[in-house]
């Protein structure tokens, strides 16, 4: 039988393909992004997700490579993970580079790694495959889509893209390649799907600028700007405005001053000489001759601008007469935080724009105009939407359906689904699947956590505990010591004190009746729930320890 | 002194005069709603939260009534909890007074409460207050604002409102009434907030009306529509659609059923002869003959859409075909449960329509033109916006500002804090306040979870608990039983035996250099915490339980 090409989306659940996608031709595997995602909100205590790689570490020996379409975390943060793993040269543009050495650096990994700077339409044999880039505009500079050459056609893969008629950077997204990539003939496309439920072009990156120059314009103290430290292209529009107003920018908070450190080396922020000051040094200034750009746009906990709302901030005391521009949008599952922000940052008496309130804020895919483009510039003859959840894949699918490509060639699948393309080049669905569940990262624990610790964390964050301690003399089967209670997270135990007396005594009516303490433990669990329960109407998690000596 | 007439909303963190306003004059109070608030993501474990009425016990024989202006859950689901301590008279439209005997016979508390039954434009005089109902649109029938008259002036509360031009029920919001008592002369308006971020008017709910006709022309099988059981006008958008489209409409769910079936009974829905089915009958129609209506709109996982959705719902099976509409928008927090919904909605093959992709939910609050308008027709000389949150109050008093109302005179106020008039019609904010806490149910406990509780179930559901167990023998200090683990929410403990028998080593060498229980208490959760930091960097609660016998 000769080879298939597999393409094969890894993760868990929630978005398809996002953090990686692998590519598989006889005995080689190419690698796209190695990415994570944030815990959802049932993760309890987990600090982030990666893919499930254990297809890949199965084949490790088989990984030609590892090609990273853009700089942002869900597609290298999960480099530090997969790189001890799996020895494979990473291929990143400059930017991308740059950021991944950071991280690789904080893990104490950058040495052992094999890091290729790759250009703008720029290739890279990795055989059997044959990778060219293009550039695709997005939230952050240095973006590139891939089209891959295989034995059996071409497929591309789209990256995180839109078409902005008038990016900051002036740097399009390729049309004539892609328009090239057309004559050529596509095997298959897979496409960014993230806003395949929004109507109509995504505004240009460089609208925003409009927006900052009125707010400027009006405002009369300082200015501070929050959006994400990657968001290179935001930053550029804030120094453009700064410089167009006479201010002076100060960047804030450790991540986002390295990036801009780094952007400026690597030429993609322009900042002309002076426009630049230390926080420290904004005091030396009048208010309305200062900007200042922090994090804080997803009311991260820990950034810049919720401690500059909650008045905790070292360098940056709110005033009333500050204008404040929020200059991103809620992730799903981040309302609270933001919206709790947000009023904090009202109460300190600041003018507060957001998206809600003016346009300040673009997004960085393509709505469903420009996700028609791409399939109509590729013209593939099949269609795989990736990059966002179910329903927006769906979404794509019924858009690409409605410009021709036939339903059958059109895969909607989830995470660890194989699509195959035979000799003849005509593609399905394989019966079975790889693993592709959700990979939890909690402290130095990688995939330890799972179901029955977080079912355990949610039990206790409801209800807390009761652990109740009892020893008896093996002998006599009397109390030599206890009952003792200790419990947490269930309820105010100062306020409870007649609650634990009777729980002590439902222990104690319960050990009359004798037995092991094996079954002594089961009735104990038993009688104090119910007890428990009957008095609070909360089940905490009960444990008794039943001891003899 | 002359006595003063006061205002105070009460609640905690959050919406400001959401759930309650207080109105004080001399010996007399009267209450405006009693609501509650679901729980915020970080009140682990609460069921729900009340306002902080340590104030009103204080004052319990002055209050005397509790004036209701409609049924939402954040209008009188706290009077359950109220009424049992403050015996006051309750006043509230049919439908609303409906609602509320359904609440108070499900709590025991029916036959023990007074309900007057009031009417629009009814007069309610209750001793030196006087207060008039006038009709306001909202996402609920029968839905008042107040005009209060007192001893100082007469003061005008909007209640939820909005301006709609062409209510599903024919009921316009009381331009007369409001033109008159803006003739009459206001002392102060507190208006609703909630849109104060929304530019123009919010579109009539009629507007839907031609979103669910398209949607019906289309759909081949069967209709699900869910939104909130308390919309009855949705609902009736549904039942218009359906006998247009001859469909027949099944109510699924304990508390639509209740809904539906009282605004029958009173008149506030009108269903043909008929079109009504029960769920089990709708397996003798076509798909294309029945339309379900059902609560999930926020993806609530006990809700008849999300059982739908996750293939878990007795009477309905979705199959591909289904048309899903969610008319409704998410509350913050709920984004993450709404879009896994959705995503298991288009898993199942139903097509859904929800708010991004078309005009399926219209909001039952003022935008910024209506906000505009009820200033406009009473021209208040004192402004206090309520109803939103800090920012929504801002945003609202500098609307009023801009309509010439003097800053001076507009209040941005939080929960607790007093307005006051003097003789004269003077306002000030008092510097004074009053407790004004959230007040935390969990289980049939109220206000007995506080900081305390919750830190220990946020720390319990990150990172779980260990509890060592070591008993000593009093005289020698030798272990005679121990060290014993127990643990759970911290690692999978099948995994995790070298990890625990190191706890255990860690304990042992602890001890050996003896000391007295306490000490040795103090010494073990230092170094248990310390091991097991460094083996998982997780931190769980270390719980030592030495006992010497």
């Amino acid at each position: 039988m000769k080879p298939k090409l597999r393409i094969i989306p890894l993760g868990g659940a929630g978005e398809i393909g996002k953090n990686m996608t692998v590519l598989e031709y006889a005995d080689a595997i190419v690698v796209i992004d190695a990415g994570l995602k944030f815990p959802e909100s049932d993760m309890l205590g987990v600090d982030i997700v990666i893919p499930d790689i254990t297809y890949l570490l199965e084949r490790r020996d088989q990984v030609r490579g590892i090609v990273i379409t853009h700089g942002h975390e869900d597609h290298i943060g999960a480099l530090p993970y997969v790189l001890p793993r799996i020895q494979a040269p990473i291929y990143a543009t400059p930017l991308t580079g740059g950021l991944i050495q950071v991280k690789l650096k904080a893990h104490k990994l950058l040495k052992d790694a094999t890091l290729h700077t790759i250009q703008m339409r720029d290739t890279i044999r990795l055989d059997p495959f044959t990778l060219e880039t293009f550039h695709v505009c997005h939230s952050i500079p240095d973006g590139v889509g891939l089209a891959i050459t295989t034995p059996i056609g071409t497929v591309v893969h789209s990256g995180d893209f839109k078409f902005d008629p008038s990016p900051v950077d002036g740097q399009l997204t390729d049309f004539a390649k892609l328009a090239e990539l057309g004559g050529r003939g596509v095997l298959a496309l897979m496409s960014d799907s993230t806003n395949a439920d929004a109507l109509g072009h995504t505004p240009s990156e460089t609208t925003i600028s409009d927006s900052f120059a009125r707010i400027f314009a009006f405002a009369e103290g300082r200015i501070i700007v929050a959006t994400f430290a990657s968001n290179i292209s935001r930053i550029q529009q804030v120094v453009d405005t700064a410089v167009r107003f006479h201010r002076h920018v100060a960047v804030v908070g450790r991540s986002m001053q390295d990036n801009v450190k780094m952007a400026i080396d690597l030429g993609y922020l322009r900042v002309p000489a002076g426009v630049l000051i230390r926080a420290e040094q904004t005091h030396q200034y009048a208010p309305n001759e200062v900007v200042i750009v922090c994090t804080g746009g997803q009311g991260e906990p820990a950034s810049a601008l919720v401690r500059m709302a909650n008045r905790d901030h070292k360098q940056v005391t709110l005033t009333p007469g500050d204008t404040v521009i929020l200059s991103a949008t809620p992730i799903p599952g981040n309302e609270e935080m933001i919206n709790r922000t947000l009023n904090n940052l009202f109460r300190a008496g600041a003018f507060v724009y957001y998206d809600e309130l003016t346009h300040v804020h673009v997004s960085g895919h393509a709505s469903q105009e420009e996700q028609r483009l791409m399939v109509n510039l590729l013209r593939p003859k099949y269609f795989i939407p990736l990059h966002g959840e179910y329903r927006h894949l769906v979404l794509h699918a019924r858009l690409a359906q409605a410009l021709g490509i036939p339903a059958e060639n059109i895969f909607v699948i989830e995470n660890g689904a194989v699509v195959e393309f035979d000799e003849q080049g005509r593609g399905r669905v394989a019966r079975e699947s790889v693993p592709a569940s959700d990979v939890l990262v909690d402290g130095i624990g990688i995939g330890d956590v799972g179901t029955m610790v977080l079912r355990e964390r949610h039990h206790l964050s409801e209800d807390g505990f009761l652990v109740a301690l009892v020893t008896l003399d093996a002998r006599t089967g009397e109390v030599v010591f206890g009952p003792e209670i200790v419990t947490h997270g269930f309820v105010y135990t100062q306020a409870a004190e007649e609650l634990i007396e009777g729980a002590k005594e439902t222990i104690l009516t319960a050990l009359e009746k004798g037995g092991d303490a094996a079954a002594l433990g089961v009735k104990l669990k038993e009688v104090l729930s119910q007890y428990l329960y009957r008095q609070t109407h909360r089940r905490p998690m009960v444990i008794p320890v039943v001891t003899e000596i």
